[in-house]
């Protein structure tokens, strides 16, 4: 038989392994994989690597801040600047605000997405509130209609105490929800930010300072607790510090439910980035601040051994302008300066270049952290994939590519690319989507509103995972 | 066009995932998988589980004990049992004799395994002399050659000092190879055992304490540093104890190039079984022993949480008499017992019946362990993987078939199974090899001699993986 | 010259040694330690032992419960009890009540202190509302004025959150006081005593399930960081599990201002005691609850290697009916069960009779523990230590002499005895405070009022004690 | 009555505390302490501080290095230099030759130290050969004569295999002696060296990266677990890095037998010294090497917390010539340069200033460190305590007087100091042994064979100090 389209010639990096193999695609999804077949359509990718589609876990589009502060962001432009970079499926947060029930939270941002966003996306149930009324029931309910991660902060105005956090991992846990954490102590921020403005250090680079590698050591190792007792799978986000590493090391070591992830401006740059002249720092502010070397070599030593799984971009689009970083003027002390960094479309090439091109860890890995894990872990159907009848997203890459950063030249709405001058090896030459090209020769084919809500039937954390005890 | 032989109907795991798929089969190689596709025979798999092979990295076959004892085992002996339980590769060991060039030891083994083997093969170089002459070029050629592992002691009579170790490792690591280490501290052993024996204690039970918990902490936590400081990679064979699991955890953690194995009876068995009236505990014996409760789960979580990567059988078989665990008589001192239980066939259902039937971390993790990890770390190529390319050696398992072992049903030459008593659920009812049906239906179908040497150009495991630093 | 009192021939312990001395007493005083002396009158104590009274800083007198009930002892009995055990200074607490100026509250307990006490004293300024008018002022007010030691919760409905507790610190460190802390997580502990309650588990064996083991790491690990953070020294009350041990260690290895006591009820008993028939196990509930042998070891290894420095009572008073233990009813659930036991009086004979009699750790580690460690290290001036120039507060020990425990034997106004049934070996035949005999031979020579209120002009804690760093 | 001599008017550091005290000395002991008391000799300390005699629990003296090389310094002359600076007891070394008998060793090391030592004295027991005729019946009558501690190497020509430390270690522990260990893994050692040659790089830089931080860190854990294994008592020599303390802090928290010190040259010096022009690093060079500034830091926290408990020089002395260092020519490559650096002098000065001077600690932990804890670890009767009936061993000290130490101003024989250029505040003016001076006002009063050996009868290290358990 014939199938619709075959894609011959590349190399396949799927399931921990490398294979030359033509990839059969039909109706959208992968049909067979192997020799001897046969296409209508047939796309030559002889000397191309080929990858599933990049799955982003954590991003923030069309979203509030906490400082009341829309995002640069809308879900067409986020996701023109994914797809450019090689990521077809995004999870994004429905935010719930102060009092507002979280069914009505998750309407709002489903239906944003699916009239903006250009591919496949889900949402994590962002709970500010859990004493809204109805709260346990609707989570319930969401949980069940396949919404099945939720963030909480351990920070901010909206973090939530130990007992609202246990409150919500004895549902999440039972229901079959993975529940991801901001962890950083609170009260430790905010006692160093005192001390610091105290002093009169507001600059970008004091930002660093405020938040003490021991507000996040702490909050990481508290969290692992609070897992373990209530035997509910947690995914601690953003990890920063060599010491949260270890402790999470420990944690998995005896059993607890934990999971982690890091993203490519803890790898890649240093508290360094803060301290260029004028406000050039506020740049590259996101929380947890970036680290020091040593920092990067424990966390690619943690992705190394298995301690961190994934990682995502934590895409948070401020524009370098009135209307973002400066909404509290040109001068804002860094208490005051919108935080966050983008990240969606150079997330896939930094670490193509860094695992393929200079040989961290190789090609199946860098599938495992950036797309088969979080399809996994999060439970994506038909996602992160190489396989029969896994959907058809695919990257072809071409290993020899080099293109070296611009100032403001990624497909977002933020208008500067924090990784400017950064020289990348190995690039996207085109994205599939479900079968379709969403980008071909660094052209976008994209288009607003066809991307799909992907259903999660289940997640692949699951306490056992761990414990190896049969339940 | 049509495929030589379709597998039809089975759900596939490979990869970390388990998928619907039909498997083309073209000279002995996976051709396709995926669905809309012929076959000239077709084989239907309907409501069965297809795993790949199984690859059981530690096996002891034709080989000579620290006693100077034939194993039970002949090549032919052993693999017959081997495929008999879906084990379709093994690495046993070319053990070099005092004064013996390495080479020639692996002539030796080889020319064994190629008349009597039934399935594939290849060796770990067990270097017991390493002051022999020509050692270091010998070990090199023999690396060149595709025998990418090698096997260390730091105890029995075999066992190498520290700067030994470090001497192989440094040519083990440059050249290519991973070096497998049995790791307990010889001083504590002897110590112990001089201990019992001086208050008369010689029973089978009496073999636990006489290899205290902190002779195999010690030794890998040693070996972690050895591994570290020559930048060689290195697998911890056999692992026992949950301080061990730790110290593995946490070199990893600071990216020591550790990688780490446990085996069956170290997840199921405690030190009770070497407990049992008159000298039935005998059976069980095996170093290191049999632990506690408390360290199986900690060995769970280690699996669990990527600590270990791999479970072997460990076999080593002495039959019941005064041919095997007798032959210094049948009441000798637990010292004069030969050490070494039968594994190779029921590592699989065993495995399969705890992780699949009662749900310890499920189905994709049961093909990692026992499939896809060793083929992988050792570098076996064309193995533990359904892909296309890859040999197709497949398993067809019955998830609902639930078997009893008895007392002596196994198909090796030991005359008893440890097992005995043991229900497991979930059966292989096919195994193929290249393939050629090996096993069907319960019925024997290999052939002595029709099992090939694997190459392995490269292994999967190297320091970058766990450091993430660029080469 | 002549001494006005010579106590001759006993083996005096002090300072870490054990030496034969005459103990010169002038004024109340030490005026001499060695021999050559004389004195007008003259105390025989050849083959006696004799220590520095016992220093007790960890007990409740007159104070109220969290459940709003009056401990059954007045500073009168608690002091009566206190002597007849051998202890001459206890440090018990200045409750603050919500809404009350701490102040007021000092005013309140150090009056009904200099009426009811017979031995001297101190006071922990105990804080339960962080938020009332002048606080800060106060606080260093009352610090300046010698009250150097400050006592917090994390659970209860007295518990502060870390940025309360942070506020604390940065004023107490500076200030120069310690800073106590009741640590346990009160999330983890509400969770707790609701999945019980939720499942019928009421009794008060149960009570040890609703502190769970987490509840205490979790939060010692968080005050550590919250220590280090504000550098003000703490000190973490009663530590009952293994793994508290652990963190704090590792706290104080990395230079934290960590200190550590623990308590005889978790020295000597297990969460057995909880499981005694009908009700009695309400007689031993307390917070942190006793826990396993494992820990006992732990506590031990941990006084031995110097991590714990104190063994406190934690003296509790509540009668075993309806005044005390049963004021919510005799079937009450356990968390309506008035939580403490006594303990003043039996401190030191267990501690003795486990230390010297039985062996642990010897003479000079008891006095260090009991008497030295407690007085220095929250500064109780002329206190704990038998030494020229100190206060002459000594205990005649007759290391020979046992006693068996009967039900209610102890001088407090509890009602029974907790250590019913334990038979101790080495009892105090006279008790010296400032020289006066307040118990000789069994017979009570106290008097109400005569105790006096210690000035601490600076504790021996501060945090360049565990950096070394010069300040 | 009156006693032949009392010092007055000092403050007396001892046994934990600063007392204002009058001593009072007869028959070269100390009577009595306190007020009140009169003298036949009155000497007027006031202003100035009293501390014990220094004990120097670890210094090389007319010893024969592992190269075959005699120490500059005879007893005469490293005795002189040790009053000199206010230590009035030193333990050195009885080193065995090989094939030596280890009471000719003993007898051979005691004659010379009577003829020549000016202060009292006691020697560890230096094993080199444990195959020698008769060993185990000698090691015993050796401890049984008051010889309570041993020393034994890992590494060097005279190293000893784990078993033949565990032989040592069964004898020792049941016989009452603590053994020293100096603890670095060998073959790291050899293998870093061979590394260091081959690539050309031999100064005395380089001298620090052959001794590699892993070859500590691996040792002191491998003897933790033989020191619990024969539960023997186990003191951890020089140890310099702060994963070795972190080895050592867990050791003890488990119950193990574990005791450390440390030198000044690990908390005032970094590699650094090594790397000075020419071959001025010679000076420095000792083993293992001096570290990083945070190896200091953790040094200082495992002294506050109580994981090192003594402070010794490692007095090592070699002529900077071709006598000593350079007795294999003035460009020998760093192997084949004299290994040490002399210390008993300043070592008191130097921690004088760092605890009282500078604040780290002070002057109740810089008795403990220097004088009580050898004395008491090791057993030395009658030592390291300012005590009624303990030897009127004391150093006065003017806390004001400042010295900057020149290029050669120490009494031993070596002919420069390490510190030159050092200034220190805090020194000795005056220093007697047994009531008689032997330094005063900075001139020498000490007579060569005056020195007695000190007896032994027991250790204050026992396995229950650390686990508490009762034997």
């Amino acid at each position: 038989m014939r199938f619709e389209t075959l894609i011959t010639g590349g190399r396949v990096v799927t399931g921990g392994a490398v294979v030359p193999a033509d990839i059969a695609i039909t109706d959208g999804r992968i049909a067979a994989l192997g020799h001897g077949l046969t296409g209508a359509q047939e796309i030559n990718a002889t000397g191309l690597i080929i990858t599933p589609g990049g799955v982003d876990p954590h991003c923030h589009i069309e979203q509030m801040s906490g400082m009341g502060l829309m995002n640069a962001d809308t879900f067409e432009t986020a996701t023109r600047s994914a797809a450019m970079g090689g990521t077809t499926s995004t999870i994004s947060f429905a935010a719930q605000a102060k009092g507002q029930r979280l069914r009505d939270a998750m309407a709002d941002y489903a239906a944003r997405a699916a009239r903006g966003a250009a591919i496949d996306h889900a949402f994590h149930i962002l709970i500010s509130d859990p004493d809204v009324a109805d709260f346990a029931d609707d989570l319930r309910a969401l949980i069940a209609a396949g919404h099945r991660s939720i963030k909480l902060f351990t920070t901010y105005n909206i973090g939530l105490s130990d007992a609202a956090i246990l409150k919500v991992l004895r549902i999440a846990g039972p229901a079959g929800a993975l529940t991801c954490i901001h962890a950083e102590n609170d009260a430790i921020i905010a006692d160093a930010r005192a001390q610091l403005l105290a002093e009169g250090r507001t600059r970008p680079i004091d930002h660093a300072a405020s938040r003490p590698r021991a507000a996040e050591i702490e909050a990481v190792a508290r969290m692992c607790h609070l897992a373990e007792i209530a035997r509910a799978p947690v995914m601690i986000f953003h990890v920063s510090t060599a010491e949260a590493v270890a402790e999470i090391a420990n944690a998995r070591a005896r059993g607890a439910p934990i999971w982690a992830e890091t993203c490519p401006h803890y790898l890649f740059q240093t508290e360094d980035v803060l301290d260029r002249p004028g406000m050039e720092g506020a740049k590259w502010m996101c929380s947890p601040p970036q680290r020091t070397r040593t920092d990067q070599t424990a966390l690619w030593a943690g992705i190394a051994a298995g301690h961190i799984q994934i990682v995502s971009s934590d895409h948070a689009p401020y524009r370098f302008d009135a209307t973002g970083k400066f909404a509290n003027g040109f001068d804002a002390p860094f208490p005051a300066i919108a935080n966050g960094m983008p990240g969606l479309e150079p997330r896939l090439p930094l670490m193509f270049d860094a695992m393929v091109n200079r040989g961290h860890l190789g090609l199946a890995s860098f599938a495992r952290l950036n797309c088969e894990a979080p399809a996994s872990l999060y439970g994506l159907r038909g996602k992160g994939r190489i396989a029969p009848g896994y959907d058809a997203d695919l990257v072809l890459w071409d290993p020899a590519q080099s293109r070296t950063y611009g100032a403001n030249d990624l497909h977002d709405n933020v208008g500067y690319n924090p990784w400017e001058g950064t020289t990348v090896t190995g690039f996207p030459t085109a994205v599939f989507l479900r079968g379709q090209a969403v980008m071909r020769d660094g052209e976008y084919l994209g288009q607003p509103g066809a991307g799909r809500w992907i259903d999660r039937p289940a997640i692949g954390t699951t306490p056992r995972d761990l414990t190896g005890q049969a339940q």
